[in-house]
């Protein structure tokens, strides 16, 4: 054997990979949330896929079944919210070991099932295979019109960044999951909203039509973003390197749950906020007198936590303090192999 | 814990499991070879899943990656032509081992692309994942005008059922893959064209715009049919369950590959035939008017090979012998768990 074909895919890592894929795909489809196919002249058909793996994506000591289906379709119809996308459906390829019980697989389905219904969607088909492991392949599509289509590479400079809500919530609620010893200074309520955000994580899809009314007067809707499922940081990171800018992040404004102080350092919840992940919020790009009235819409948490800039650096700042600002990190977040 | 939860999936098997997972998916999506989708007046959105796996689908031993990805996409894209729909591209869901080697996920992708290309059609999307073994989730999406959707459930007593293409040879190249003393009496051509029907399968998206013309001056299609990839006893047991008919077929008239005979007995090779599965051709049920035009524009082995019946039996008649028939054996096809 020589080096090329003994070369392992934990050796060149995730991203290593995909761009070894990429040439086999149709130029310019693959590097957004999801896939935008044209069907007819007036709408676009959107389509994402994710794989969830046991041991990997999730495990039996903090995800029941039904909530690892509901976290399964969350990420993709939050992928769907990405791209500017309403849900039409998903299909679910499920590969499973002959000794799972039946239970578990309809509890995932009820999990599937109960979030599907929260945005007036369902599952329109799938296929079901044995093997080894837990493994669960979910592809949603949407549509989008194609002037409301956001994308990772229209970010211009002086846009205002949005974040949609709160960040390090998920992340702290699966450390009490994990750890219920560092929740003794939280509310019964305080932690189950938590755990609730990293069990049952919302899609944004309620952020569109607040979108689509404020860009109401325009021909077109000039609007970056992406999801922060791989974390705040990720997709700040993502969306400056799709559109060629850099971007300058206020620390002080990065919305995180008030209780988080309760349960580690303000260092650490700063931390789970920028690399946690999975909190499932929009980070989106605009004009900032269209995200002035996004935010107030918007409510809750969301805010504006920072500026696109011309300078390709990505700052995180603390205006309160002289010469503190340090390049944002971006090999924290989550890395498959 | 109790009887209901501990009930294992190999307890129930694929179709119990299907059974109790059905209601969770939208009423009138699932049981057609894909989803349909009304995206506009004017054009359906079709959509079709399948999950290969590592040890169950195919295996080093008879299937190189390059051909394990051709196979995977001809499935699905055989899925599309058995619902009269032409591709628009697909997603790969893949959870493979952190100690597989690049190349064979590259030959997988070139394989892959070899047979979208082969269809004008390419890779919109995806996602990798780890996991313990490999594990293949493709979706295809296509469309079709909803007045030439093909289903299962629109077949009418009176109605030829048409096979497109042999059956039987899938399963005799595996045969010879797995014991290659078998092929003694075959010529290197003949043993290449029956291995290269099992490695590379043809989904017929070919037959479609045949259809279109054949019915060119209908204003809608009446034709009912699927594709034959889990053996052609399926395939027609399938269409006559969904339209509740019966069929009467001549075992006479079945296209087998000319050189069987010389691989196994005449009961064995229609055998292949009726239960081998994975020939990727279609069987299709229209008025004998249409169908005898089709048949001659196919050529090479598209035949009519029965009758659609208003009794619900499903018969294999000799009519060569008296009292020659014997009632359709469904429970050899390919199951899983």
């Amino acid at each position: 054997m020589n080096n090329k074909s003994s070369l392992l895919i934990r050796d060149i890592g995730e991203q290593g990979l995909l761009k070894k894929l990429q040439p086999f795909c149709i130029p310019g489809m693959v590097g957004d949330d999801a896939a935008v196919l044209e069907t007819d002249p007036h709408r676009s058909l959107v389509i994402t896929t994710d794989v969830l793996v046991d041991g990997v994506h999730f495990s039996d000591r903090t995800t029941t079944p039904a909530d690892v289906g509901w976290r399964a379709v969350a990420a993709n119809l939050s992928d769907l919210a990405a791209m500017g996308a309403s849900p039409l459906g998903i299909t679910v390829g499920l590969s499973i070991p002959g000794n799972l019980t039946v239970s578990w697989v309809e509890s995932l389905y009820q999990g599937m099932s109960a979030c599907l219904q929260q945005y007036q969607t369902g599952i329109v088909g799938g296929d079901i295979c044995r093997s080894e492991g837990i493994s669960i392949a979910i592809t949603a599509f949407g549509q989008v019109f194609p002037t409301q289509i956001i994308k990772r590479s229209s970010a211009q400079p002086g846009d205002a960044i949005v974040a949609t809500g709160c960040h390090g919530a998920s992340r702290a609620g699966l450390e009490l999951l994990l750890h219920p010893e560092i929740g003794q200074q939280l509310s019964d309520r305080e932690k189950s909203y938590l755990i609730q955000t990293h069990q049952r994580p919302k899609p944004r899809l309620d952020v569109l039509p607040i979108i689509w009314e404020i860009f109401n007067s325009d021909s077109a809707i000039r609007i970056a973003g992406m999801d922060s499922s791989d974390g705040l940081a990720d997709a700040i990171a993502q969306i400056c390197h799709a559109s060629s800018v850099g971007a300058k992040i206020d620390r002080n404004l990065i919305p995180i749950p008030p209780t988080l102080p309760k349960l580690t350092s303000a260092e650490q919840a700063l931390n789970w906020a920028l690399y946690g992940g999975e909190d499932f919020e929009l980070v989106l790009c605009l004009p900032l007198e269209k995200a002035q009235p996004l935010v107030e819409r918007l409510g809750n948490y969301a805010a504006i936590i920072g500026t696109i800039t011309k300078d390709l650096e990505i700052l995180l700042v603390d205006p309160t303090q002289v010469d503190h600002q340090q390049v944002l990190l971006l090999s924290k977040g989550f890395q498959h192999f």
